[in-house]
């Protein structure tokens, strides 16, 4: 647990330091449950987006994208279960008032006071509540969404309507989703806001099995691709009264993180629970046949994902009796692909370097640093994870070749500086 | 004027119909001021927001990416003021308690029940408030964040520590944002669910003018180069009264709307306001010195020129005694670039067209459509205006080519499979 706990810190460490995450509203005392993305951060995450929705979405000609409101009607949440149901118990003390959920008390003492006695358990909604309009009415309640999943289904209907789907087809979100946790923990594991990205895909109920199949490969595929360890990944499928109450099967993917096994993205066959309790329904065009089509959900959590991501990348490694942290990143989620390093600033080396940053950046998502020794450099942009730094010395100011270093090898080579594009390129493919 | 509320007629319908916009929670009777993005208006949202980003800050060496929480810490906002400020007078009816914008209202009447008396204005206070955490007293309290700007300004003190960047130096944020208006109105103009594109340029103060001209510049050349007619567009310094109390100069960039002539962008030189409210200062780190920076803010609305793009795109042909509707989208904005339609279901035409589309899906953004006639799929795809159109049809199945046919001129032209990627990569440089 002693090495666990340490290597959540590095990470926590590294992500501050070299600008990935920090803690947000930190000036001010933070909020709990929420995190900034700084710059290396972003891009990690819109990497993690953008390959997604391009493999997901776009490249399947069966699966709409859509993009609805956070605030969205609260009958939605009425017909849905979240406002009478989407709650845990809590107890609250009656000396200090202060509330805990159930299962994280152990006794009746307050565990904060240590004086007032816990009462019974009640029920406590997780949906953030807010007033929209003018009049602070019960008819002006609104509630930030809880789950992306529902601003799907509402929009089922619309779908229909504008592309004339046969079934099978999906649609899918990626999009900020909010709950009141009372005891947000683990870094960026439990938060109060965070990204969902999830699909849902309809069938007909005969074959819902085929398409859960199906997908539970899709997903492992991609999670694979991106950089997270298969070894540390767990289908548990979940059983009896751990089992929500609208589906027929879900498989919780867990992911070994450093304060135990837990979920890293999920699998659940809805059945047809969440179109029935929206009243909606899928015309057969061709039949005039009306049904209320099954639904399998692959659903991830855009943060629980970078979590991983980091914990997979962190390398350290003994160089020379000195330890090097690297963040050996899959190439395509590097959130830094090229950096550019004049050796020092003084004989046109800054102005060439600042050539070389401008002739790649549209091709590239590319850095310059100019702060500090070559060496401190590219110790910095080990901890980043830049698969390749180029240098710009003495001999690129007469011989138009730089020196490209790669990551993972260490290892330095001399390439034209007009052949840099072609050859990166070909390192990226 | 009968023609312009025509012309957003024809937006308003056409984005329903193609999926491109939807009211939010529309099957629930919709919630005033949210709208719901289908396929169509996601890929054209996400396409603005990928230019800028890699125009702004990939691409920009001293311009640093952020993305901070939207609920943050309350002490945030009463630094800045807006939780005394940021507020639209009202007037309340003593009969039907209903609530007006002050300015909207004429005379001391009710606009409503006609009955009631409109009292004296009070201050109504436009950010959403929400409680987070499990007691609900005023330490709890948190708010939807109104504006991108201050999630960068909390964050200049950790994009310092971790980059150490020297002045001037920009940071930037895209997101959302909420307010409570109290009477959205023109689709997706005036909303309470926005996402904006901010950048916070920090300078010295003796050089603000300099850059405030730069960011002008640059800010019309960006809008030009993603399709808005800037013949339409109209820059207005703004002086006074009016001058919002932070900003020694600002520029609303207002667009030619069919409902008047309103803000697209903006641009202020907000002093140094916002780091003294938040205490924040900047350390030269070779000489030591302190100085509170002054910004430059260039400020997009996304919806906004989601709209004037849509509007500038619009455009009705004759073709033989037939108006065609086409959306003139630049290359690089069109929500489909290329969608693969085999003539008929059978004789393999349809594997063929699949085939061309797996083909193609890597490097484009492809559709894939077999409804209907194929003078009605080329009018659909004119109508979401997707730049070239591939028909498989019979000569397809011997001569291994295809038709392809150009958006804007109608011209086809056959093309041989093998060589269709380098033909498109070509057409969309």
């Amino acid at each position: 647990m002693g090495e666990n706990k340490d290597m959540m810190e590095k990470i926590i460490s590294l992500s501050k330091r070299r600008g990935f995450i920090y803690q947000g509203s930190e000036i001010y005392g933070g909020l709990g449950g929420t995190w900034d993305y700084g710059p290396l951060g972003i891009e990690l995450r819109n990497n993690i987006k953008k390959d997604w929705w391009k493999r997901f979405v776009q490249n399947k000609a069966d699966v709409y994208g859509v993009d609805a409101s956070i605030l969205m009607n609260a009958k939605v949440w009425e017909a849905t279960g979240h406002v009478s149901h989407f709650s845990d118990p809590m107890v609250e003390c009656d000396k200090c008032k202060k509330r805990f959920r159930e299962d994280m008390v152990d006794g009746d003492k307050c565990p904060e006071c240590k004086k007032g006695k816990l009462g019974d358990a009640k029920e406590f909604n997780m949906m953030f509540k807010t007033s929209v309009g003018a009049v602070e009415d019960s008819s002006s309640v609104s509630y930030l969404r809880p789950e992306t999943a529902q601003g799907i289904f509402v929009n089922f209907k619309n779908i229909q309507d504008s592309f004339r789907p046969t079934l099978p087809f999906g649609m899918a979100q990626i999009g900020k989703a909010f709950r009141n946790e009372i005891t947000p923990r683990d870094f960026i594991f439990r938060v109060r806001e965070f990204e969902q990205m999830e699909i849902e895909y309809f069938v007909r109920k005969e074959n819902w099995e085929d398409y859960f199949e199906y997908w539970r490969k899709e997903c492992g595929d991609w999670v694979n691709s991106i950089g997270i360890n298969m070894n540390k990944v767990h289908e548990i499928d979940v059983k009896g009264d751990e089992l929500a109450h609208y589906s027929k099967k879900t498989i919780d993917f867990e992911y070994e993180y450093p304060f135990g096994q837990k979920e890293l993205f999920g699998l659940a066959y809805r059945t047809n629970f969440d179109l029935t309790n929206h009243k909606l329904e899928y015309t057969d065009l061709d039949t005039g046949n009306k049904t209320v089509p099954h639904v399998i959900e692959p659903s991830f959590g855009i943060e629980r994902l970078v979590l991983a991501i980091l914990l997979d990348a962190y390398t350290e490694e003994e160089v020379a009796g000195d330890t090097r942290v690297v963040m050996k990143f899959e190439k395509h989620m590097a959130p830094v692909q090229v950096t550019v390093l004049p050796l020092m600033k003084k004989d046109g080396m800054a102005e060439l370097a600042h050539k070389v940053f401008d002739d790649l950046k549209e091709r590239f998502v590319c850095q310059y640093d100019i702060t500090g020794s070559i060496g401190k450099r590219y110790r910095r942009q080990d901890e980043i994870g830049t698969p390749y730094c180029i240098t710009v010395d003495h001999d690129s100011l007469e011989g138009n070749t730089v020196t490209l270093r790669d990551r993972d090898t260490m290892e330095q080579v001399r390439v034209k500086i007009k052949d840099l594009e072609e050859y990166l390129e070909d390192k990226f493919k």
